[in-house]
């Protein structure tokens, strides 16, 4: 019998209000979108400025009492990159044992959605975002639980072939945030152009116009060694880079031509 | 005699804290980091919300009144997505008149800088960051205007080569924000990998550990034409095509190996 697939709460502050049909609160959608993405933009807000602040991190989905739970479970984020004192003073409207309010996205182009008309324009395009609370890992093995999924994370295996373990001051040097996550949402976009009726029955625009779609996506390049290295790059690297660029490029051509179940219409926009 | 080049002012919340080597407040860094990502993270808050907020979002750097500015001079951010009736009815600690306190985010991934330990790891990227005020465009020539401008950001000449200008429904339907920017920064780091000189003098860790870089970059593939198609993609299309996807990667495979200025050790980090 097959698994319920877990789903976030849908709050008021994190239900996608416009193009319902494209959203998705699975928790294994949201967290591939989120551990796919080489780059997260973190929010949170500090009492000292008037505006809300992003920082650019490094994070995976993960579960420290439970290291072998599935995408799909019940994760906490681990984020890695420069934790401001202000980052770490801020926690707005909660106590500090509920931790810093935050929110994390993702956002992954697949294609350039190219229409009759600039209004019918879209991306093909996958992004999540979750709303949680940010706490410092306080503790050196939940640190390095999370400083060895994060660096896996980058390219699956780095930790194992690297100098680790980190030493003392690497440790003690290195700030990981574990975001709680109280709920989030995805939307995805795939298909080809869906213009107004009106404008496909106008022959002048469809025989002037071209419309389709322009596939993108992330591609790895030759490995480039620096200054002291003395070996090849080896396979775990250059299997991880032609698995990828073949996945990405697959997955943003097909995403181009697949035709979306009609829900709000061809393409849904 | 060169011009100045303009930088933004360094306000508390908007100064780069770690890696000063690698910030930069010139304005022409800055926009030019935004205008060439295709997403856009816009960070605002909601009363009703205990979190901050982010969305995905287009937008161009632009001047309504002086359309023939340069990238390095001083411009609006112009943001077309779905502006939700609790983004517009929101601004947090300020009148109605200044408009919505935003926080924009964009970051490019160049590549994946792979060290002799996990703690040297690092990317080569470049991000920027703007502060500023948001407002709907209410002047329906502003809004011809920014949707001209942002619908161009997509594919330079896509505006004129699709059925224009949009009707009395399209352009009333069209929400636009102004950011009228207070103030902004850039971080950019390329180069290899820079270890630690206690871990290059490691004779069995750079025996073992490949170390280098992996560029990273956009490509865009063949356009998948859509069901009503009827015309070739034309070369304004096929060009732009050609020239980004040999620009992306031209880039990021230099950035793997151009030596920083020494500011801050090597790679400064």
């Amino acid at each position: 019998m097959p698994r319920t697939e877990l789903e976030y709460p849908k709050k008021p502050f994190g239900t996608v209000k416009r193009y319902g049909p494209r959203a998705s609160y699975a928790l294994s959608t949201i967290h591939k979108i989120i551990n796919t993405s080489p780059i997260l933009h973190v929010s949170f807000n500090d009492i000292s400025s008037p505006f809300p602040s992003i920082l650019p991190m490094l994070g995976q989905m993960g579960s420290y009492t439970r290291p072998s739970a599935d995408e799909g479970d019940v994760l906490d984020l681990y984020l890695h990159g420069y934790v401001s004192s202000r980052m770490m003073n801020t926690s707005r409207g909660s106590g500090p044992s509920d931790g810093m309010p935050v929110c994390v996205a993702a956002s992954h182009l697949d294609g350039l959605v190219m229409a009759l008309t600039p209004n019918s324009h879209s991306y093909n395009y996958r992004s999540s975002v979750l709303f949680g609370h940010a706490k410092v890992v306080e503790d050196p093995a939940e640190r390095l639980y999370a400083m060895e999924l994060i660096t896996n994370g980058v390219i699956p295996g780095s930790w194992s072939n690297t100098r680790v373990p980190p030493n003392k001051a690497e440790l003690s040097s290195t700030s990981v945030l574990k975001v709680t996550i109280e709920t989030g949402s995805a939307k995805v976009r795939f298909g080809p152009p869906g213009d107004e009726k009106h404008d496909r029955d106008d022959a002048e625009a469809v025989n002037k116009v071209w419309t389709g779609v322009v596939p993108v996506y992330r591609t790895m390049g030759e490995p480039v060694s620096g200054p002291y290295n003395v070996v090849d790059p080896p396979s775990y690297i250059t299997d991880f880079i032609k698995s990828v660029n073949s996945e990405t490029r697959e997955f943003a051509e097909s995403a181009a031509a697949r035709v979306p179940v009609k829900r709000g219409g061809p393409g849904e926009a």
